[in-house]
């Protein structure tokens, strides 16, 4: 994409210098509008690190913002359909934010976005991705075309849901490993909607900023323990499976995957109330560098049957890590790729964070919903927890240039 | 700090090898609480990025915060002392939480932390700042020994403050380059604080992730606007004089200053309605680069006098760079230290988003309040902007090891 800039458009790397000051000194935008002169920033040093300058790909098989690794910021949005808006509006808006996502992504600035926020600034690594909650299908007229695998997610014991932040007619994960990118997107997508979308709930999240720690993959949640570090990996031969809807599913999710969304609040104060011996017998890791207790390292393999001297589990019965793992629920597995969240303090002076939970599979009925029943009777971590909001969402797979997501639902 | 690793202490650092890993065996926890091992992290890469490894000076003249620039991640607290708290329970408080500071600052884990949040993290530009409000005075009988400086702020037109979330008797300034790495801090100073504090409000907001730019110093705010060119810099030869409370004041504020807090949120919709050239005008400076509108780059001094060819003023007479300039304001001039926020949507759907605004000055009479008085009067940009929250703390200097922060009041 780096490569396509178009007449319309100009690169905010190619101004910061990393294409030469000479090549971007003949780089301005068509119009008249939003006109930010190429020679703005001329003096600038063409130092971007590696944080800036990560650019993934929107065109694709898939969407982006799965397969990859979650960045340091995260905005997830819903949105409900404006009262009169059809088919065919919702066709446009995905047309329209289909083709800005493009352009941030690879770090242009779209004709006549003057709002400047991320002008001087790389691609960060920006992802954003678009999927269709329940109730979209009704209000445009879709009912018949909504997958079987979009069903209403069942209630769970734990379950202490806000439906004001949850569910929702379209669903925006959009996430950057700067703040300001991601909030550059956040408002572009806002502005273009219109009238055609209101906006239902928005949630913001974080992951470690890159170059913080030494540890290549998996990152701390806010309980203290790394995370992560079973979920399935783009290496494993069964990752598409599990992940992805199959090519040859003859449907207009081919290569799509189903999001389940939860905003879990951790009860941290109570949390912290547990001896480091407790907490890591209640996950079933240790949390200063994830071995699991049944020995090794990080990534050894979880031995659920190992007993100790003493005769007792290594990884006791009600260990998150043992009602979780995909050996306890006929091989269920999903990709897990969240970001927690802060903000701020409850009335009664708890703090209000936790965990900004995206699930990715193939099938929720084969992924998150049997996990979560098991999770949801058995875990020792559930009565620490609390699902405050949920949703579910059908995402559809990638477009190419010149496509918008969505298309062979909106146009099939 | 990196050399005073006391036994009771572990270096994050050194655990994650930047010491090297025969060096980080030899270390342990002195006690058994939250006895994470040494060789929990042996088998770890030694490559932290300048991102994690940057490390801020707790003990000094001043305390960090002020001088040094703002993180990418910051939290603001403010907390009420409990009934029945008074002077040696403030005292005791703050002894613990300047110790943790330093501990954490230095990257170390302090004695009987096992939360692990930030266990594999640098110190990533952690500072830790400590302030008393005006409350703070009455409720420990110190009512004598507060500031005249510590006056309450006056009225402003554009005010709607909530005061749910102004003010306080204690206020904590956290930043860090990482968002675990901050929100360890926020988590440990509130275990700490027991049942001494109640908590009152927190905000948290952000600026650019380091490497995500390549420009040198000033970052955007949510309005895409250069923000913070004609802050005083330290290099200035007045720098201390209007940050600092002077050194032969006699006084317990030596070496410290006043932050003047204020949650500003931005009329975002409103603002992106305007056309970028009308935008411009509303501030003085071109958006792209941060360029006055009297001509130059970002670092040409404002020239206010200066008239263009159609007889009109290049800076606006309402231009709030016209109206904030310490000419316009008899020399008047703060250290603007901000983080932007973003908190989801309003019930109207509009953004819940703007500047978590925080000013250092040696004396506010001299500094917010005349400039503020003259924004509020004149300003283009204020009908933009809405005031929601306010707070005025006095920030102690720093203390030498041994010392904590506010020790010269609290034992005076």
């Amino acid at each position: 994409m780096a490569e396509q800039v178009q007449d319309d458009t100009i690169s905010r790397r190619r101004l910061l210098g990393t294409a030469g000051a000479v090549g971007a000194a003949g780089l301005v935008m068509g119009g008249g509008a939003g006109a930010f002169a190429a020679d703005a920033v001329r003096d600038e040093p063409a130092a971007l690190s590696g944080v800036g300058e990560t650019e993934r790909m929107f065109h694709g098989k898939h969407q982006a913002g799965i397969a990859d690794p979650a960045q340091a910021c995260g905005h997830l949005l819903a949105f409900d359909l404006a009262p009169g808006a059809d088919r065919k509006a919702a066709a446009a808006l995905l047309r329209r934010w289909s083709a800005t996502a493009a352009e941030l992504m690879a770090g242009e600035v779209p004709r006549g976005d003057d709002t400047g926020i991320a002008l001087d600034a790389g691609p960060s690594a920006l992802t954003v991705t678009f999927g269709f909650g329940r109730t979209f299908f009704d209000r445009t007229g879709l009912a018949a075309r909504r997958p079987v695998a979009l069903q209403p997610l069942p209630a769970f014991t734990g379950d202490a849901l806000d439906a004001k932040r949850s569910d929702g007619d379209l669903w925006v994960q959009i996430g950057a490993d700067d703040p300001l990118v991601a909030f550059h997107a956040v408002r572009l997508l806002r502005k273009q909607a219109g009238d055609a979308v209101r906006p239902r709930w928005q949630m913001t999240g974080f992951n470690r900023t890159p170059g913080a720690t030494a540890r290549p993959r998996t990152g701390r949640n806010l309980m203290g323990q790394i995370d992560g570090t079973n979920n399935p990996k783009p290496s494993d031969p069964d990752f598409a499976a599990r992940v992805f809807v199959p090519d040859d599913s003859g449907d207009w999710m081919a290569g799509g995957s189903y999001a389940v969304v939860r905003r879990i609040r951790m009860l941290l104060d109570s949390w912290d109330h547990l001896s480091l011996e407790r907490q890591e017998k209640v996950i079933g890791r240790r949390k200063s560098d994830g071995a699991p207790l049944s020995g090794g390292t990080e990534t050894t393999p979880v031995d659920l049957d190992k007993i100790r001297e003493d005769g007792s589990l290594a990884i006791a019965g009600d260990a998150h890590i043992r009602v979780a793992a995909p050996e306890s629920n006929r091989g269920a597995a999903m990709l897990r790729r969240a970001f927690s969240y802060q903000d701020g303090v409850l009335d009664d002076g708890a703090p209000d964070a936790g965990l900004l939970f995206v699930a990715w599979q193939a099938d929720p009925r084969k992924g998150f919903v049997p996990v979560q029943r098991k999770l949801d009777r058995g875990d020792g971590l559930s009565r620490f927890l609390r699902h405050e909001s949920s949703g579910l969402f059908a995402v559809p797979g990638g477009c190419a240039p010149g496509e918008y997501v969505g298309q062979r639902l909106l146009e099939g």
